[in-house]
């Protein structure tokens, strides 16, 4: 195994090709493990062996990028028992393979990419697109197959996996946040509003809350570890720590945003309305801010809070914080899971005197 | 003026007309009052007096229903002084009346309306629209004008009317929430969690924070009191309390909805595609919920709360609760106002011995 | 039962007697109901039935005000079963029945009331006391008795008492949170704080918080019932939802108090200091306010401050807002139950069109 | 003056001395600078220099420590301007200097030390104590002086100290959250709660909440760097988000732990009952936990829990978590001055277009 994730490597490396990962199975009844669903194929698994490789079936959800991705690899989504031993698969093949299907996902307002005029759409340049991977009999050979039938391996590697993608929520979740912070600082500047107490206020809640996220991910990663394959692991606890708060403040940040933007953030017309004959005048003259700030400006700084906190943005500034690389019942199972309630616990009868 | 207010009454009252109140001002700078905007049409006002009436100009924004209302009626944004006297002014036209424009807002995901499979609106009978009304040296007759020069009383006329706006959020969006909260509980049995300790806690959490804002509505109207006029008014204090945590509390609401709801939400394909020669039957077999329910009954439940939490219906239950009916600082600075602290400070003053 | 619980009445109005109810069993292993105990008088119980009464054994914990009360009121704490009969007993006797001990609980900085100086009590006029009120086979005669082994109504007994004990809180600890409003606003003024933007902000925060508490007694008030016997009920659902913000808001409140106040308010010396030959001097001098404001005014102050939220007044404003009236889970648990859950579920399904 | 720290420093560690910090001026009325206050004093101040030195007056307050210490290190509490240049004034003085007076300050429950049975205590070994050190005309010899007027550095030096004392918040009341972390555990076990879903739900909060506290101090290290003096240095804007959630969770943390621990916790009698002679008994059979769990163990647990979140703990993990290191106000502006606001809004410009 370890010899084909070796190879693997270095041909994604050696080709500069583009990997997605898909984790998410389609799951049927949430409270039934794979093996006892009515339908076996709700979680991906091995249907039948083959000389030189194995036939696979099932299919994975929420897969960001899939669609501009060069190879898809897949993992399960979850630990497993013995009699889930088919279901403990991981492999890697090219988006092209017989038998796979992408089927592309809707967003909020996805349709605005689609306009003549193109500025209703906020984010310019930037965006992201989910799409559930179809795998229909699919032939996977011998060299690009991971896992194989290890059950006993599936939860560990979930945990580990999961660790540094919560960890990364850390990053890009507050990436997402700082350029929501600037939008909202630029617009508050724009309206006039800035040098109110409570603008200022909710402003620098709006960073506090951010850097908080910013200060877990630095966290895990400070207190990593070097593993003895030579590669690094973050600090599970943290970790998750980490990504239970992601779940949480982007909500708060986004409402503080709307509340500093005001109510013509979704009450605009379009942008292309700017420029119509019968009442781009209108546009011009009513929607401008302080003095020296065009409505253009104004309009196109609140496309772009629109985009994060309720359109193509929001999918991944705020749905995908809740659910991306686990949803916050896993981080709080982790979290008990890993604090060391023991030790606590032996401080406390010290103390009181037991 | 009262003869006005009495005749219009009868007027809309005998012909069963709906009507739309304008509100909100284009504002400008929001730092400066309406007579000090570098452009004083900034806020609507008078422009001229002419025999039997007067000439108003300016533009109000955040239009609810404008485009489906027969009358439009006019009343100030905010507390004036001597020098804004032109900007005191109430009134009411027909929607069709020379000079005023309605120009239609965007709102998120919007377009699904437009196309050909409506499953992807999500809300398949209801939703709102917002628009900005312009007005364009407009001529109201004498007998329409409610407000016309006296300054001295739109701060109370703001107030009064901010206060019942203010109180009905508590029975608005809460009827909102009451969709949303039937939603996620049928997404969970849908999906076979519903059982599950933490969507049990999240679902009381939803009931019980919609609760809260349905009480302040009740208390606000609980202790209301009729005025000389025989008309009723709600508490002001109440109802400033209520609005103020209808600003919070539904972006709370949504956050648990979408924890429960799963990252499907986000990520799933149309609805059409579910009858797609090619797809369909992928569609129809790995979106299932737990056994005996379709991927159509789940995804239509799915659809809905993105509605409410991500699309149009988000324009009204997110950002309108936060700045219909006055936006959150408003409501503090009244709550401070309407508090009688130098009663709370006498108690303290007795109760430690000053 | 009903003719017993009439003469009762009738006895303490005609003799002006302060009466105590005892709810809470001492419980043992909460995961137990009574019968299942190891001691099976871990909750008050029938030991033995005489002629003429029955003798009970147990211990009712939390008694507010048991100590100056004239007669001791007994309730069951919970639903029971069948298994549980002689656990459903109700009654009342005076607070000096043979067999009755009361046993008084501390509060944090108690002693005070004991010191020479009284000034560093805070609270200088008013505090609560509670005791654990103990059985040891007393005999109740049968005219005092209440409930006597029908276990069947034990848990709605439980439940309409509950449902007012609720709604009460949102009068009870609000009044206490106007006093610590109070004190706040005025050590901000002694301090020369009051105008400093955050302070209003939190001040009017304190403010809204509390009214919100308000609110939900005022809607369970107002949305109550007659019911047949003539009697007042509450809403359930609004006096458990007034509840349980009770278990939490108090806390912010609290923090928020202290925050203003600042840290003299834990490391200020003791009132008594102000007359001390040697430091009196430094305690005059070093301990003013802003220009006449006196030391002595500052510190009585914050020792009131102290009192509600660290000292005898947290007692009742905090620990028993969490716990009084039944803890937080209690409600939850409630709130889902009297949620109409399948009329919200109904909405959602119309709208999505299943 | 770098020469004085230098000696200073050596002195201190070649004699294992204790040094305490003086930082918080009486300040008097707070809205006004030092030099503006009616009494000259309420900031300490040079009122003389003399050959060899200087001569100080003023008072210092909140001084942690001080009476158990050695040495008394006094710096400016704030940034100064010209005016207020007799106000620049950093020393040592060993504790016993003559004009140095120490008044102790008074906290919760702190009696309860004087008391024959330590029992109540709740924290048997471990404890803090406050003092206010006032100066009357204290000589300070040059070699022990650190800043003599420097008045633009005031500002600076109070910045730098803060981040790190900011920091050490991170790991400061960490330490006490986990202790009441282990006391809550155990009072659940001992209760036999700790297996209800929402006990288990609260403990992972509060482990949670305090991990997010810990991760700030972590990654404000993690990001320090090494000043060219070859000491180093925290990150000061991660240092600042780092304390002001400190002044936040620990109280939520404490509301939390109450829920669990029931509201036995403030209605519980003295531990000194369990051997008295005539309630000895109740107390030992009524006070029980689960099976095997006896009431001295149950109690003692309660009454460590009641020491953190209602007595001399509280003055630690609750209200200095709020004023210690600076109060929230003071980080909130640090935030946003530290924050690279223009930074976020070219991101937010490219991005929308603009």
């Amino acid at each position: 195994m370890l010899d084909c994730k070796y190879h693997y490597l270095k041909y994604i490396q050696s080709r500069d090709l583009v990997p997605a990962a898909c984790m998410t199975d389609s799951k049927g009844d949430r409270s039934l493990p794979p093996s006892r669903q009515a339908d076996k194929d709700q979680y991906v698994r091995i249907v039948a062996e083959k000389k030189g490789g194995i036939v696979v079936r099932g299919a994975k959800l929420h897969t960001t990028g899939a669609v501009n991705s060069h190879e898809i690899i897949v993992m399960p989504t979850r630990a497993l028992q013995a009699e889930d031993r088919d279901y403990a698969v991981a492999f890697a093949v090219p988006a092209e393979t017989k038998g796979v299907t992408l089927i592309y996902g809707r967003q909020p307002s996805d349709a605005r990419r689609l306009e003549e005029n193109q500025a209703d759409i906020g984010n310019m340049f930037y965006g992201g697109c989910e799409a559930m991977v179809v795998f229909e009999d699919v032939f996977v050979p011998e060299e690009r197959i991971f896992l194989k039938g290890e059950y006993t391996m599936a939860g560990r590697l979930v945990e580990l996996f999961a660790a540094h993608h919560r960890t990364s929520y850390g990053g890009c979740k507050v990436g997402v946040g700082d350029v929501l912070i600037g939008a909202t600082a630029a617009i508050a500047e724009a309206q006039g509003t800035q040098s109110a107490a409570h603008v200022k206020d909710k402003l620098a809640e709006m960073i506090h809350l951010n850097e908080t996220l910013h200060a877990g991910a630095l966290a895990a990663a400070g207190r990593g570890y070097r593993t003895t394959s030579g590669a690094c692991a973050v600090d599970p606890l943290l970790a998750n720590v980490c990504k239970l708060n992601v779940t949480r403040y982007p909500f708060e940040i986004a409402r503080l945003a709307q509340d500093i933007a005001g109510g013509l953030l979704v009450t605009m017309p379009s942008l292309a309305d700017k420029e119509n004959p019968e009442i781009g005048e209108y546009f011009r003259k009513y929607l401008v801010g302080k003095e020296g700030v065009d409505a253009e400006r104004r309009i196109r700084l609140l496309r772009l809070i629109e985009n994060i906190t309720l359109g193509t943005g929001a999918v991944s500034y705020l749905t995908e914080s809740v659910h991306g690389a686990g949803s916050p019942q896993a981080q709080k199972i982790m979290i008990t899971r890993l604090a060391d309630l023991e030790a606590n616990k032996s401080y406390a009868f010290d103390i009181c005197g037991l």
